[in-house]
């Protein structure tokens, strides 16, 4: 019989993708040139010219079976050595290959590291504003999410709400840093002050408590901000990386779990990641994704277009009076909105063929989210309908 | 906290991968090419060359964003339609690109199609022998996997055993047609009178029982064998298709499952695997994979050496006095042992360097399987071994 839990997952309607519809129905009427659309997060910039070379240098050189047969059910060895010669090497970790689980991509490293800290019944906390996807990722292992309120003066994390939420169901955490949908990026402060008290509540507990990092946007960190590896802040790290931002390849989905060598069953993470890939028919990243990632792990995309929209927006954002707070990282940008109700703000904006996000569904009222991974030219056009948008309104 | 219920797995040793750790560990010290080694079901002949053309095209033409951009999160458009006519043309059938779901492999297809058609605590029925990483996949979703012992004469279904085991709690049946490891091919009687008896017990349950039908061999076929299509004979049936073996690329984990557009909500399935996917992160397979093998659906690899393999290894088999049902397809054998217990059965076998495996991880005992997909010329070098073992201890 169909399974009505999976089946009332689909009157749920997404608010992203019905605003995306929009942009795509408006495009059609008026040109897609002419609407702003800051609705998706999908990077816009093209692969490294070396990850194409890899790619077409495999297919030629290289046998079928080699290229094409199975990957190992933990990954390819060569390929996760080389992932933690890198990870050793930027962030003066000790990671061996056996530390790495490959993974269709954050998405899917995320919801394989908290199947193995977590089981059925426990509470994960995350903190708002949050990618909502992780209600998903979190369901499906049988544990609960709870949402600690934001800390709106800088989104760093609310330590205050965060010790009053914190009890002995709490066997995970789940970051995300550099953050979507603020931008926020967490600080070495913010990531001891953390460290400290998971520390001290694993010995009042008597149990282990889990940080799953979920770190896509790594790599697109604006000029002077620090940017901590969060693993070497906290022993019981599982950092879950994707290329799709950093290599512009979302739809190769390829990522990893990289487990802190100091956690607690460190040299079993891996084998329990197999397990449950096993079980949900994952099995492994295609092979030949993993092989060309792994001769251009140290590069990335030009993502200086992240950082040039980004300062277009909130200088003309800050200019017009919204109280924002400017990114660190990402390509997203979270101003609070001209009234309290963030989704009649983001309507009015539609006649004005701005599409943008509201906060709502990222755990939090009043809020709206642009992601500028979209031509600069096109942000500077949309600059003049942000403002009719704001002196006609407000 | 580390999950206990996944560590626990760890401990069980898979019997298929410690044979192939002896054969590479003995390779090591005789020569690799000197162990006959018959314990994994990895195919051994190249991708279609047109495959490699089209991935370098794809490479050299495409924009980034076409191509490695995110892939709707039901599967590309375009490569969906072409899989549902291609199915059409060759099967009679009415799919189309909205009954397609593509997925990491077979083993995605089935882990998927499950937990689409039944809940926690519902009986899933599957036939000895059978692919012992069915256990994961049904153990994951909280149903229970019951076995229906074998038909040994032929291995077709044993409808005696089927029908005593039948009840209210049976949701979903998990077939293997051509069958790993037997190499059997249900034939048109077979499906026939599964149909009508599942018809029957669906009206007197007053519930859908699923037909969840496991594909992966099906363009390994021998010479005058039918191998009709499961889905044509039974409405709820949701097929479950990899490339793997018909274009030899195990490693790029590309398949789909494909609901018959006559079963029930047979417009939901698609979206329904899409929410299973959002879960465990699975997201759908890599994009260019996608589109390259939409390039070539019709093609298969050259995979004439299996029959060769098969006949070579039936004659000698045979000869020897072993009781053998003739595969029908794949590129497993699977002949009775000449002692009861087939786990000494094979442990004798590795001294004269034959890799063979038990049939005890399978659901049955006494019987062994061989992997063929292996060069002529190894299979023809492995038969004096095979004589050899069993003139010196039968």
């Amino acid at each position: 019989m169909i399974n009505e839990e999976y089946k009332k997952m689909l009157e749920g309607k997404s608010v992203i993708r019905q605003l995306s519809e929009f942009a795509t129905a408006r495009g059609k009427e008026i040109g897609y040139e002419n609407v702003f659309d800051y609705s998706l997060g999908n990077p816009s910039v093209p692969v490294p010219e070396k990850f194409t070379e890899v790619m077409i240098e495999l297919l030629k050189t290289k046998s079928s079976m080699e290229l094409h047969g199975y990957s190992p059910s933990l990954g390819i060895t060569s390929v996760k050595n080389k992932i933690a010669e890198s990870l050793n090497k930027r962030f003066g970790m000790n990671y061996t290959g056996n530390h790495i689980f490959p993974t269709t991509g954050a998405a899917g490293a995320v919801a394989h590291a908290l199947r193995c800290v977590t089981k059925p019944g426990d509470e994960v906390l995350t903190f708002a504003p949050y990618f909502p996807e992780y209600n998903l990722y979190v369901n499906m292992t049988g544990a609960k999410l709870k949402l600690v309120p934001a800390n709106t003066e800088d989104f760093q994390i609310n330590f205050e709400k965060l010790e009053e939420m914190l009890n002995e169901n709490v066997t995970a955490l789940l970051i995300n840093t550099p953050n979507n949908p603020s931008g926020a990026v967490y600080n070495s402060k913010t990531l001891a002050q953390l460290s400290e008290l998971l520390n001290s509540k694993q010995k009042e507990y008597g149990h282990d408590i889990f940080i799953v990092s979920d770190e896509p946007y790594r790599e697109i960190v604006f000029a002077g901000v620090e940017a901590p590896y969060v693993s070497k802040f906290y022993d019981n790290t599982l950092s879950c990386y994707s290329y799709s931002k950093s290599l512009s390849l979302p739809g190769e989905r390829i990522g990893y779990v990289a487990a802190n060598p100091r956690c607690t069953d460190a040299e079993l993470i891996s084998a329990i990641c197999g397990q449950i890939s096993r079980g949900i028919g994952h099995n492994c990243p295609p092979s030949i994704i993993q092989l060309a990632v792994s001769e251009v792990l140290d590069q990335t995309s030009d993502m200086s277009v992240y950082e040039t929209n980004m300062n277009l927006l909130y200088n003309e954002l800050t200019g017009l009076g919204f109280s924002c707070v400017k990114p660190g990282g990402t390509f997203y940008i979270f101003p609070k909105a001209l009234e309290e109700d963030a989704v009649s703000f983001c309507q009015k904006a539609l006649k004005y063929d701005l599409v943008l996000v509201p906060s709502d569904s990222f755990g939090i009222q009043g809020y709206f989210r642009m992601a500028y991974c979209i031509d600069t030219e096109k942000v500077e056009r949309s600059l003049d309908a942000l403002r009719r948008f704001v002196k006609e309104n407000y």
